[in-house]
């Protein structure tokens, strides 16, 4: 007691210090604007900044002044004046180009030509002989993001001499997924909604507007505010009248708004006898709906929408298609330009293999649904694990525009207390080949809208943002948000340039830093793989938080675990080749055939699509319980060496952040002992086989790890 | 739409520059130890402090240094050296008593006297010819208080060279009762917790501290975390040590943790068939538990129990008394020194008048609780209404200690949304005269014990803290989290003193915008009970966020509002008289009498002991009816003149702060006139009277009321 005592007092004492000295909370995101700290690099762009010149008026336009100058403000320490004409070297020009008359006639306007409507271009220009720097875009967004991109330059202390940007998006719809309860609780148990609704519309809190500051400054343009298991009463209008709130301030950030609609609204809201998407009744009342939504939000963007799925209703219960179900909606969003985003992420038919399910059932669909509809399709076929195969809808419906959803909340990761990079796991998918239409029809391509010319495209995230100071609870899940908007944009930035460029704008431009923090994040999704889900195995969450595994095989249902690993006496692992549930054959032929066979597949998705004899030898030598059991040891061994890392960091990063992770990474530590040893003590109950050699036996028995279910 | 977008858009411009410059949120409460802005003064300050002195080394006296440090760094501009030596002028001296040789021969020796365990004295001293100030205690926490107290003198620009305050607590526990949920949501609809049950205990959030520095600026040495509608959960070890991990974080600012306990966690939590409070079994699993508790908290406080009220399990549920029940716990904490802290808010009997039913049921029990169980008393025989009359307990329980149990969360006056000074309602209720034995026998002295000599003493409030960036959702909130600390500490310090205090430490020392502020705390409880509960009403509440009033007489079940008002076409109100419920019985004659009489009765509480014809001839010579309008118009008229003193304060406070009020008395306006108009109304269809002319016409009708009950 005493010894826990005192390390809580010098905790005490440090925390105390540290609130009083105003410590980095993390609440202003990688958008800090603090001095440069290299005086000659801050000499440099004084020298090339010495005003701004804005003349649009457009309130797009007003936040992008207001983000310039706070920005320049803050980054170069001085105020920077606002001038009306170009007299001097040094201006920054920052508008839509038809707002730039001495310019016309510069090649920007043939630059203009390939960014579109979003995208924007910077570069270093001579107006009236002097030097300037000119950020422009065809629409005043493309010039927020511009904008926001040029601080970002700053921010991690880039060459702005010689400017030669032309940057656009690769989809459409880069858009926020939130799992928000309208009680102000969030879908995953303890976690909580940053949108106060019992408070909205009238009060209006000031993180609202950073939220959409931040989104723009990574591109986000679209965000569905509750959850897809939707309570009805969101679509009353007392509550629209909240979302509608939400939705004038975003606007100016060209945020557009979504929400999840709970498909028995007619039932529940107008005590209709039916939801059946064909019922003509059922028609009109979502139209009116949909009217009244647009008359309070006159660019609302449309529905996103779960159904059938984990208990949800849905067109299934009339007896009728997904395509039915989302064309109804589809039709009352038409006159508006809305879209309907249906998710392929369907739970209710529970057939002998999950990982079957989308595909099964909307492969056939594709051609039956409206314009504009599109298919969100979780990136692997399952739900989220640490690491599965590209989901095998990518590139197989070409005539049905597919968005691709990825979870930024780590649902299946450990969540808001992990620390996990997210960027390889996303980008292993994307550059994933599906072989659609030959070799390097890859999952990005398919859902840019590149392979099959879809009209619409975009990519979605659930949302990691909580009621934190920090907005996400461990500061590292800052990067994923930040990197669901730069892949969303553009999938081809490499996971490193992305943890490259978040480092600097969160931490610092000091190499001494970066390296031991990119070191941590490159790594660590691996690790989480490692000691939750090795070897393509997934799905071995218990239910009290995720953050331990599930190890008991009283039940063989479609929730539980033994479902997913099929462990037996003679190996572990789902066959999915023809001897078993033959998903694979839902693939492109050339990646069938390589999941196909025990040689051929990769190691990393064995036992996603094999089952596998304990004894059997891996590339390693190993047999496969061993290399099981070093995978798991692995993945705690990365967690410590996480620990290792992050602790050399002690002085020279911001303390209060510091401490934080370093409490967060003590809980993912204890977790990942905790998912080690129950699952190879569970794992042994089959194997009867003996831990290898020199690693260290777990400390409780099995039974400890049956009942212990941490929250 | 065009103009709210507009508006919207102001705004926008106005919170994104608020944000980057660092607005006041009111995240650091009445702590703000800003720079003293009177020059003159400064100068003063400067001279009189020039260094301090501390030698206690317990973690209390560390808290209690780096407070003082912080504190005077922020207050004067510049860091205050520590000595250790008194060579000079300005040295402030902060220390236990005992570690003070050279002040041993003083007269603060006599002072300590009176001052007990908690208190503490602040003088002007010489040490060895030098000027000092001193500030002593016999207890290091009363060092704590003391300097906070000093900072304070600071902070609100007091003379410190003639300081001889001897001050010391009037009640021994001053105790916070939170209403948090398990999950991290609240027992209020909407309202968050602040404790981030699932990543405790390993994750430290730097709030908890600044909760535990705020409580003991104020004196506050007691809190209980989960709510009297107790989840059994909170018993479990793993659950127990995030409590600890808390209780460590507050220990050093004096604060003891108590929890509130399920009466059924035996059944619940460990399957037995019974918790039956006179069970052996039974017994043996509380005082197992308690053990289990102590060794991780060896300092905890004890239980705060909600037994058979609102559905709530108890000893009813077995056929034993309220006192079986309390005795069981308090036989368990004993050998601990823990103490069982009992609510007398019994909600289940569901008599005739539940307004007689704490008093019914524990009066015949006085004397039938063990040494360690103390009574919590709201401070109204009912629930936390606008305006209730004292309740009878208070000085009729003399063999039991009672403590006050007030409502800081203003749950049923318009809660975290509504501005609201609740001193002068506490004090309404402390210095109100029970006549218990004889005239002076106010309900303060009942429950400090002076009046019949309890060992122990307490006041309680349920806790307004939430997460909200600045604690209490509406800033004015902080205020009245002040008042219960200060008040429970010394009932004797009026309300403007409080307000002024607050003011002062919150806003400026400024008289332009004190006396704005003071006028519209002052006055405004009273528009609240205009506007809700007029004339003794209470309960009229819906159940939607109670944020309106129950206009539907459909019912009249113990839920519902006609229950508590009992209209009818003769009149309203609850006839508590010997004609009626005969509750006024339970008062000491003198007050018996006065309440008695629909003459004497003071007109604040008519209707709560009287009903009354609608033309009965009130002393303004008004009919009851017109009198009754009167209020409520009134009542609404008082919110709009806030709204205005508020914004005649634009520009001369902070921006966001002035803000949030300023978009919270909207809400609240709104709400009165809701309140009001639907009342007003509801009412109508009994009296069959017309409003009274030159009072505006509700622009809705009765029917929009009854469905319209806002969240």
């Amino acid at each position: 007691m005493k010894n826990n005592i005192c390390s809580f007092v010098f905790l005490i004492f440090m925390l105390a210090a540290v609130n009083i000295t105003n410590a980095d909370d993390g609440y202003k995101l990688w958008l800090k604007y603090d001095l440069i700290s290299d005086v000659d690099l801050l000499k440099e762009y004084r020298e090339m900044i010495h005003a701004i010149m804005i003349k649009g008026e457009s309130v797009t336009i007003q936040a992008t002044s207001n983000e310039l100058k706070n920005g320049l403000n803050g980054l170069l320490g001085s105020t920077i004046p606002q001038v009306s004409n170009v007299n001097e070297d040094g201006i920054i020009i920052a508008d839509a180009f038809n707002n730039l008359p001495l310019l016309q006639y510069t090649d920007l306007q043939s630059k203009l030509m390939k960014v579109g409507e979003e995208g924007f271009v910077i570069s270093n220009e001579k107006v009236n002989g002097n030097k300037v720097i000119v950020i422009t875009a065809n629409k005043d967004i493309g010039v927020l993001y511009g904008v926001f991109h040029f601080l970002k330059l700053l921010q991690t202390n880039q060459d702005i001499s010689t400017l030669d940007i032309v940057s656009y998006p690769k989809t459409k719809l880069r858009m926020l997924n939130h799992w928000d309860m309208i009680n102000n609780t969030h879908e995953y148990w303890g976690l909580l909604s940053i949108w106060y609704w019992h408070t909205l519309p009238t009060y209006i809190r000031p993180h609202y507007i950073d939220y959409a500051r931040a989104n723009a400054s990574i591109g986000i343009n679209a965000t569905s505010l509750n959850c897809v298991d939707a309570d009805p009463q969101f679509l009353t209008q007392e509550n629209l009248k909240k979302v509608a709130a939400l939705a004038d301030l975003f606007r100016p950030y060209g945020i557009k708004m979504f929400m999840s609609p709970n498909f028995n609204a007619p039932i529940i809201l107008a005590g209709m006898g039916t939801a059946d998407p064909n019922d003509l009744q059922v028609k009109e009342w979502w139209q009116k709906k949909v009217k009244e939504i647009y008359e309070l939000i006159p660019d609302f963007g449309g529905f996103l929408v779960k159904a059938n799925s984990e208990d949800e209703p849905g067109p299934g219960d009339f007896n009728k298609t997904q395509a039915d179900g989302a064309n109804m909606f589809a039709e009352a969003l038409m006159p508006y330009n809305g879209v309907v985003i249906w998710r392929t992420f369907v739970y209710e038919y529970a057939p002998e293999d999950r990982a079957r399910e989308a595909y099964d059932i909307f492969k056939p669909l594709d051609g039956k649904f409206a314009e504009n509809v599109l298919l969100q399709v979780k990136n692997g076929p399952l739900d989220f694990s640490p690491r599965e195969p590209f989901s095998p809808l990518f590139g197989a419906m070409p005539q049905t525009p597919l968005m691709m959803e990825v979870d930024i909340s780590m649902g299946g990761l450990g969540k808001d207390v992990n620390l996990g990079f997210m960027a390889p796991m996303w980008r292993e998918t994307l550059m994933a080949d599906t072989y659609a239409k030959g070799e390097g029809s890859t999952v990005a391509k398919a859902i840019d809208g590149s392979l099959d010319k879809y009209k619409i495209s975009g990519m979605a995230g659930v949302a990691n943002i909580y009621l934190e100071r920090n907005w996400t609870g461990n500061l590292f899940g800052q990067a994923n948000w930040y990197t669901f908007g730069r892949l969303a944009w553009d999938y081809n930035i490499t996971s490193e340039q992305i943890a490259d460029e978040w480092i600097r704008m969160t931490f610092s431009n000091d190499t001494s830093i970066i390296h031991p923090i990119k070191k941590i994040m490159m790594g660590s999704r691996e690790h989480i793989v490692n000691y939750m889900d090795p070897l393509g195995l997934n799905m071995l969450m218990g239910w009290g938080g995720y953050r331990g595994p599930w190890v008991d095989n009283s039940e063989h249902a479609t929730w539980n675990s033994p479902y997913y690993h099929r462990t037996d006496s003679l190996g572990i692992g789902f066959d999915r080749t023809k001897t078993g549930s033959n998903a694979v054959e839902q693939y492109y032929p050339q990646v069938a055939e390589k999941f196909s066979s025990i040689e051929t597949c990769p190691e990393k998705y064995l036992l996603w699509f094999h089952h596998v004899p304990w004894t059997y030898k891996m590339k390693s030598g190993n047999t496969l319980w061993d290399e099981l059991c070093y995978h798991y040891y692995k993945g705690v061994e990365g967690v410590r060496e996480m620990q290792r890392l992050w602790n050399s960091l002690e002085v020279k990063i911001d303390q209060e952040q510091f401490e934080s992770v370093q409490m967060l990474l003590k809980i993912q530590y204890n977790d990942a002992v905790t998912w080690r040893d129950g699952c190879v003590l569970y794992f042994q109950t089959f194997s009867k086989l003996p831990i290898p050699e020199g690693l260290k036996k777990p400390q409780h028995d099995l039974e400890y790890y049956m009942i212990h279910d941490p929250r």
